[in-house]
């Protein structure tokens, strides 16, 4: 693992790192920033997976975490969206291939050699978070935003009890049934739905559900609110009576304007749950 | 005027508004922040000015400014650091010509034509700005980063009365004197010194000083810190006796994580001075 930058930061460190990733067969670019509180001891950490086109970078400065993380002594990791590289599989649209990794294991040529950041988020990166920084495995949450908040939802309900809260910012609520989410599944996993259901928040909901807070925003003014569906996943939370917090918030859009907007929040209710 | 973007965020709007520059002979985009207080009538106004290679943009998506602003209910300007354009001149250079227009009016070719920043900021988007917009012209503040530090204290002491307070990040101190500074001055202003002294916050300081609060944060790792010459400028201060605050913080740098963790502390100096 190689350190690319280190800053200072409200009282902390914000960090990029690199290294090679088996589970993407590339060099993987991550951040992670560490409050203050990690120089005596391992602190909680909060996973921010981040939406198409972003890489590790665009969160890390535009979402406004670092200052609510450092308060409430809360690590952060920002991985990126995909594997990368001259030698990886691409797609001329935004919304395939790097930068549009869709949190999945892809099975299908010419994906499968590197789009595996199902692995690399769940397995690999986890292994070398917990090796080689500060932060306590037990304690663990999840948030993101747009794409990355369908990847938040799916790995908290597909992990149970490995962390303990899961929130996100208009997330891709629905992917098997919205477009976006039937081209990347198509491509990345097959034409047969079935192997889609593990990677959909909403069908996940109706059959497993989350033990532990979750907490969902939603800006009304959203220009791609007909493709993330939150009327489906709020639809699966009330019949389940999943314990949850659901917020339209009035005239906000899909920026990260609305991200940083409630950040702050997001960051104490993953603190409520982390040090409870 | 037009307008490219208006965002909700922190209860209030971000937008990004383009115009025709009498000053600038271009058109020149702005961000302007107007928090949620300003639907009821003017509310104050800080002007943010940007650091070289930054358009009106970088600080407004990297410097956290908006939540403090909606806050404390003050709008926030976030002109651009130069003209800009395919007949604009310009320079292989970072640190000249577009990008770098270091808050002069460049009175030598190839720049007089539309380098015009000082006459921009202080009276052409001042103008448009009070006209169109419910921000309150007795009421401004200034502030800046690195370059915009010195254009914050060159612009706050040149117009006594205008602004009810300064401040600045890691300004650009001594520009007469340092190589982020005598290589401009040269190309925008000629070679005669005499001419730069107006454009000089050090030079200014022990001329004029400023009638009301200063802060000024410095960080102790910055990268460029040789360049800036924070010294001088606080050693003028402190021989005119000057009210002030100046604070060298630990271990950060001269990116936006310094920039974004003080932000707080400078939103609240500002509104300490525009609501007293």
């Amino acid at each position: 693992m190689k350190t690319l930058s280190e800053n200072r930061a409200f009282g902390g460190v914000q960090g990029v790192y690199t290294h090679a990733s088996d589970a993407c067969g590339c060099d993987m670019t991550f951040g992670l920033f560490l409050p203050e509180a990690a120089q005596e001891g391992p602190v909680p950490v909060l996973w921010y997976l981040s939406g198409l086109t972003c890489t590790h970078e665009n969160a890390m400065v535009k979402a406004g975490a670092q200052q609510w993380a450092a308060e409430q002594g809360i690590a952060v990791v920002f991985p990126d969206t995909s594997p990368r590289g001259k030698g990886v599989a691409d797609d001329a649209a935004y919304d395939l291939g790097q930068g549009a990794g869709f949190y999945v294991n892809a099975t299908e040529a010419p994906w499968s050699k590197h789009f595996r950041m199902w692995d690399y988020v769940a397995e690999e990166l986890p292994r070398l978070l917990f090796n080689a920084f500060p932060v306590a495995e037990e304690l663990q949450a999840i948030s993101g935003h747009s794409m990355g908040g369908h990847g938040a939802l799916t790995l908290a309900m597909a992990f149970p009890g490995r962390f303990r809260s899961v929130s996100a910012f208009a997330p891709i609520a629905h992917p098997a049934a919205s477009d976006w989410g039937r081209k990347q599944f198509t491509a990345y996993l097959g034409a047969d739905e079935t192997k889609w259901a593990a990677h959909d928040a909403t069908l996940l909901m109706k059959k497993r559900g989350f033990d532990g807070p979750l907490l969902i925003d939603q800006g009304t003014s959203d220009q791609f609110i007909d493709l993330l569906m939150p009327e489906a996943l709020i639809s699966a939370i009330a019949t389940r009576r999943q314990p949850a917090t659901f917020r339209m918030q009035k005239g906000y859009d899909h920026s990260y304007f609305f991200v940083s907007t409630f950040m702050e929040d997001h960051m104490a209710f993953h603190a409520d749950a982390l040090f409870a």
